[in-house]
């Protein structure tokens, strides 16, 4: 497509291009992305309803996929609106609105720009009152609401409706949010103005009027009139608001403490402190707590914008919710979310925890597609491959499993060293579920040959052999059959000094455990050619790559990279979730 | 003893008194030995021939002791022998002098003062000589052993036994010292002055005449005379003495590059910085590779002086020795000196090395007894005793294993966390090596009980159970079997949310890797309860000291000490030295 035009002079439409080559390349880089969508919008010295057909189509297709990658950028789909407006007009842009907020509903800025928008382009103020009343079920609880609430009552006021301004006042005064003062002033001023009947809820004026008559019931004078009885019964009902206000005054303040040190309140793409990690999780504590389920829910919300690339808060946010009642589609509805949008694939973990969730629901075949997309993107994941194969074995049976890891294991373009860790999975099904000590055995003894720089499957082989019962009699048998696999390891096998030193402890272990009257002998043999000095260090322990890197790589040496990859040593994802010390300084990595 | 009189007045005597307590609560404290010493000499007004016998004999007292704890100090050896021998003489000075050189064999300082101090007091040169020469073997080859040459050839002057004087220089100028230049510039020119035949040997000599000789013998000129053949001789000397300087100067440059990095070439309690140690590894390094046996062995001995209280490189020298051909005993000796007088009982480790070096040389009782001795100072030392059982088992077999075990859980004076851990050991046994499956699960579930609060325990109880084969059939029982075992840690040991996170992680894993197609319902149902935020965590899970800490412990709560002992892992001394980093900094521990 070297001669398609995206629009603009041929300089234009190269540069979009070989942005467009550059955001493909890289697709995680921000920056790319902005040059981008800058250079599209700038087409033609600025978009606009004359602007080319492909220079239009241009810069919306860069937008759409922009928006499709980093869908919590709301200032992006206000820019957006605002061009399809200046393009299209008021329903293009409508549609751009309509798909902002449901990629992010707690974006007060992205609603009030909305209802502004809809304020100015629309005539029907119920229409208009709809969209300000979906906003307030979506961004009206955040501590920060006011510009969205200035605004519906704006709009109010315009239009002079004194009871809806009132009613509006009557929920903002309930709600702990940073201008909270402001609000009831107004509020309270404004109940003086307004009929008894509006001012709070039927059953409980009648209770106050009671109670007026009542109390002057007493009195031997005449009986009150009407505006007397009126006047006291206003006094116990601004006494009533002034509750209202001590409450929400104390809930504000409980908040204060942690509103105040959210640094970021929106998505960006670069990380955060361990300060702001820490402060989010303190305030869901207390929000879980304190507040109720839509309080607790709105903050996740929040928190999911700010922190969305860190499955730390998407795992509680999945765990929480699975706590509360007939919850399971908002649960499902979290791990997908977690899964298909935010969570970098580097950290597979809350897509394996996804697909055991939906295992549970017994959609095993969801379970199953789940697993292939993580491999799809990481191919030859171990932690996913025996996630995957242990789903088999539980629903399937041993068979089904063996053959995940064959379909793995005959894969050319998987990497060796996973390949290494399938065959040691897959000889430890056959022996402790099938209990074939043989077979598991022969599965090591043939397969040797191609992991001999896996340290993992040098472990798990001793480990399997160190782990079979002996006796007296057979433990010459097994002191054999071990100490071969351990001289095997040593002398075939290119690892780096520190590998072999750990594996080495696990034998010189067995020979202090499992070994025989001769056994020191040995010991501090390897431990003298192990642990001795340079001088005296035996050369099958010297690294191998040592010498390589100083006068250049012999035959048969190893490279740098290579020996790092045998060294992988592999852990479950919920095994990693250590706490984190709440000294801890700086940036927290989303990977 | 509390009218026992140490000398001097009742106050001076009291001093005493106190301070010699004060040592024997805390031996490792150098201030302490320092304070006692001090108040000792100046007893009755500095002590002297003239002083009570007490005063005397405490005196005599505090140093024996002192320098049989710190035998490295050998300044205090010489201000004991001055001592001695203002009190009784000269024999008794020597003793003192002869106890210290043998206690630190390659201090300069002592010899020179040594030396020095027989040439005030004796009068039979050859007497002299034979000391000097005892001291050249012990401390001629130091880097810095000038002041000891010194006092040799200044005693020889005195004599004006030039031939000798001649001789040590011939000896020293081969030496890589700090002021080789110095001795060979008083050699050259002494040369010019001594008979040929001393100047180097006969054959050598004999050589260059002959040489000589025949380079004339082309002349047509008459035979030159003696006088003329011998100054061409001496050319030649020069030229061969010359030589050896540029040798000497070689290898002086070599290690100067070491020596200048020694910032203390002495023995003192405090510790050492990483540059240091990672200096005296590199110098080890060189001299083994460069040196000789002899020049190594000095180097060792000067770093162990240095370098005493650290384990790391009596390990090093005894492998390094038992690396040269029938070192045996030199070997031995090695590991005698590190575990006996200088390593920290805090680090066993050599100990126990020792004790497998001599079950290699078939001394088995003396291998048991360095076991006993660890544990007299560290009584149900784990580790150790592991050691010992594992000794005997080899030696004597399984029953004579478990004696030791058996012997150690009895002991009531025993941490209950240590016992725990040969329970677990115990079990072990009986499941490896007796192959008995049911006698070993009989040992975890008799004693569970007294250890609930042993993480340990815990998990060499699951990893045991866990270690079963199964098969499809069995599986149910074992899978009973295995969630008890975890539902019983859960439910009644109580160790921090860390420990039992990790604990938990087993279990969810194998859950994974054994359970059934229900086993995703309890793994996210754990994972819920374990992993979840505070407000939906199962209480079982909350620390429970946590709450203890604030509001007072309440009954069934635990302390934080006990909570941290149940938490112990054990390691093998010879799978914890790891490598430092070539970038540490400050100073590293002697425990």
């Amino acid at each position: 497509m070297s001669d398609f035009n995206y629009g603009g002079t041929e300089e234009e439409s190269a540069e979009i291009k070989k942005l467009n080559v550059e955001v493909l390349e890289d697709p995680d880089n921000f920056e790319n992305w902005e040059k981008l969508v800058r250079a599209t919008e700038t087409l033609e010295g600025g978009l606009n309803r004359n602007s080319s057909p492909q220079a239009i189509a241009t810069t919306r297709d860069a937008y759409d996929r922009f928006l499709a990658k980093f869908p919590l950028l709301f200032g992006y789909w206000k820019k957006y609106a605002d061009l399809e407006f200046s393009i299209a007009g008021t329903e293009a842009a409508e549609m751009v609105f309509e798909r902002g907020i449901a990629s992010i509903a707690t974006s007060v800025d992205l609603w009030t720009d909305y209802c502004s928008f809809k304020v100015e382009t629309s005539h029907d103020p119920d229409v208009i009152r709809e969209l300000f009343e979906r906003g307030a079920a979506c961004v009206g609880l955040d501590f920060l609401a006011h510009p969205f609430w200035d605004k519906y009552l704006e709009f109010e006021d315009r239009l002079e409706a004194h009871d809806r301004i009132f009613a509006i006042l009557g929920r903002v005064v309930k709600i702990p949010m940073h201008q909270y003062a402001r609000y009831f002033e107004r509020f309270r001023q404004m109940a003086h103005t307004r009929p008894l009947e509006e001012l709070l809820p039927a059953d409980i004026l009648a209770q106050f009027t009671q109670e007026v008559i009542a109390e002057n019931a007493g009195y031997q004078a005449a009986p009150k009139d009407k505006l007397a009885i009126e006047r006291e019964v206003r006094t116990k009902v601004d006494n009533y608001h002034l509750e209202i206000f001590t409450r929400t005054q104390t809930e504000t303040t409980k908040r204060w403490t942690y509103e105040s040190e959210v640094k970021r309140p929106y998505f960006h793409v670069t990380e955060l402190d361990h300060a702001q990690l820490a402060n989010w999780r303190k305030y869901l504590d207390f929000e879980e707590v304190d507040g109720d389920y839509a309080r607790a829910v709105f903050l996740y919300e929040r928190c999911l914008v700010t922190c969305a690339f860190y499955d730390e808060f998407w795992f509680r946010y999945a765990r929480w919710m699975s706590a509360q009642d007939g919850k399971q589609e908002e649960v499902r509805n979290i791990y997908q979310r977690a899964s298909t949008i935010f969570v970098p694939i580097s950290r597979p973990g809350i897509r394996l925890q996804y697909a055991y969730f939906e295992e549970m629901c017994e959609r095993i075949d969801v379970a199953r597609d789940i697993h292939q997309a993580i491999l799809d993107r990481l191919p030859g994941h171990v932690e996913t491959v025996v996630s995957w194969a242990n789903l088999e074995r539980r629903q399937n049976g041993l068979d089904a499993a063996i053959e995940v890891y064959k379909n793995q294991i005959d894969n050319p373009s998987i990497d060796l060293f996973a390949k290494a860790a399938y065959v040691a999975e897959w000889a430890f099904l056959l022996w402790r579920i099938k209990s074939s000590v043989d077979e598991a055995r022969q599965v090591f003894q043939k397969n040797q040959q191609w992991y001999l720089q896996s340290r993992h499957f040098w472990v798990k082989y001793l480990e399997f052999e160190l782990a079979q019962p002996t006796s007296l009699e057979k433990e010459a048998e097994h002191y054999t059959r071990i100490r071969q696999i351990y001289n095997e390891m040593i002398q075939t096998s290119r690892m780096t000094y520190a590998t072999k030193k750990d594996v080495s402890n696990i034998y010189l272990s067995y020979l202090q455990q499992r070994g025989t009257k001769e056994a020191m002998k040995e010991f501090l043999q390897i431990d003298k050619e192990l642990n001795g000095p340079a001088s005296i260090q035996s050369t099958v322990f010297k690294a191998p790559v040592g010498k390589g890197l100083e006068n250049g790589s012999a035959p048969g040496e190893i490279d740098e990279a290579t020996l790092r990859k045998g060294e992988v040593q592999y852990s479950m994802y919920f095994a990693q979730h250590g706490e984190l010390p709440p000294t801890a300084q700086g940036l927290v990595a989303f990977h």
